[in-house]
């Protein structure tokens, strides 16, 4: 069987690692393979970058410099992990990916999103997800969740103000509209197994 | 007075190390106020990336993620080190910048020398040195007075063959070749105080 490329997208609490782990359990359920990898990180390189982007205080790090160790880490993780799991059939499961970066460091940190997007191409041949499934939530409830869950020990990037939130969820929406074939927008609200269906609905023309 | 920013670049073992001191000793002599740094490194965040980047086993990281680790770097080392010190006023003496990047993850590890450019373009706005003193050793030499300095223990990316350090060695050449106002080939080649004093006189036109 062919393997899949999908990511995961959306704001801080959105509910991206909940539906990863329960889309992982659907899809093993019915008989596939499924690789679940996450951003920054997913390989041994990357994830030691990533302990690079999320220690250390906020301004650790310029945009410029946080985009292009994101573009390192996406490199590695891309040939290591990503591209070698698809080859061999699996359906690869990925929390974050590019899009992240077009929306922190491109439209909520300042850079073009054709700087990043260049970054991409130099680093991964620019390899984008089969699909990608963008979870929305309205800002408050979004908010709420994280705050909860973070009982207000949030890392580096998740703890940047409303405003920095705002402008990453608008960048989402715009990707999601400029791209309609990769992207679907998938309603976060109302119960984890309510959103969950919800997803695999979005994936059904890419499974078996 | 106005700062000036000049790198020294050369493969593995022809003496920008030991040329990087001495000529901040004549300089400081002449009363002017040096600040000098490295590559990769010469900052907080890039020294950690420095060693992401220098250790590990030598296949730790293809040439892709090795060069925008290297980008990254250089973005927090321009911004946090050589441009605020040549606002400033000082001389700053960096050992290796953009065109080691050129010739190791370029033209020796296959990357195109134009992605590499471009990384540095979106990482620190294109920002070259005054002036590129390039030391020039026959391989032999070179190869010869590393190994003494090392006596076997060199790091991930100077243990590697001979083909890969002549394609470094032409490579640098070229890059000389092509933009003459900004490179000066110094030959490295005698005892080290009349290397320096060639050094000096291809800063001549730069210094007060
Ligand atoms: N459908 C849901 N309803 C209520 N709470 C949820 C739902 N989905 C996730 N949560 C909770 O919201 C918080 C954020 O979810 P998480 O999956 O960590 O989001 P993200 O990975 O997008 O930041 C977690 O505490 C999680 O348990
Ligand atoms: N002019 C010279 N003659 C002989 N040995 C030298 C000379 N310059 C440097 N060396 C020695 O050669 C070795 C390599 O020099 P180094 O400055 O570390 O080179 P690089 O920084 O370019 O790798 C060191 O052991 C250094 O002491
Ligand atoms: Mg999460
Ligand atoms: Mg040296």
């Amino acid at each position: 069987m062919t393997g899949r490329f999908i990511s995961l997208e959306g704001g801080e609490g959105v509910g991206k690692s909940t539906q990863l782990a329960r889309l992982a359990e659907v899809l093993r359920a019915r008989g596939l393979t499924v690789t679940v990898t996450r951003e920054p990180g997913g390989s041994e390189g990357a994830e030691a970058i990533r302990r690079l982007l999320l220690e250390g205080d906020a301004g650790r790090w310029n945009a410029r410099a946080e985009a292009l160790l994101f573009a390192a880490a996406r490199a590695d993780h891309v040939a290591r992990t990503i591209l070698p799991a698809v080859a061999a059939g699996d359906i690869v499961l990925c929390d974050r990916f590019l899009d992240s970066s077009r929306a922190y460091q491109g439209a909520a940190g300042g850079l073009a999103d054709a700087d990043i997007v260049e970054l991409h191409r130099v680093g991964s041949d620019g390899v984008l997800p089969d699909r990608t499934l963008l979870l929305h939530l309205p800002a408050e409830e979004a908010a709420a969740r994280s705050a909860a869950r973070d009982m207000g020990g949030a890392d580096r990037i998740g703890g940047r103000d409303a405003a920095y939130h705002a402008a990453v969820a608008a960048a989402f929406a715009g990707f999601a509209a400029a791209e309609p074939d990769r992207f679907r927008t998938v309603d976060a609200r109302g119960s984890a197994a309510e959103v969950t269906d919800r997803l695999v609905g979005a994936l059904a023309d890419l499974l078996p």
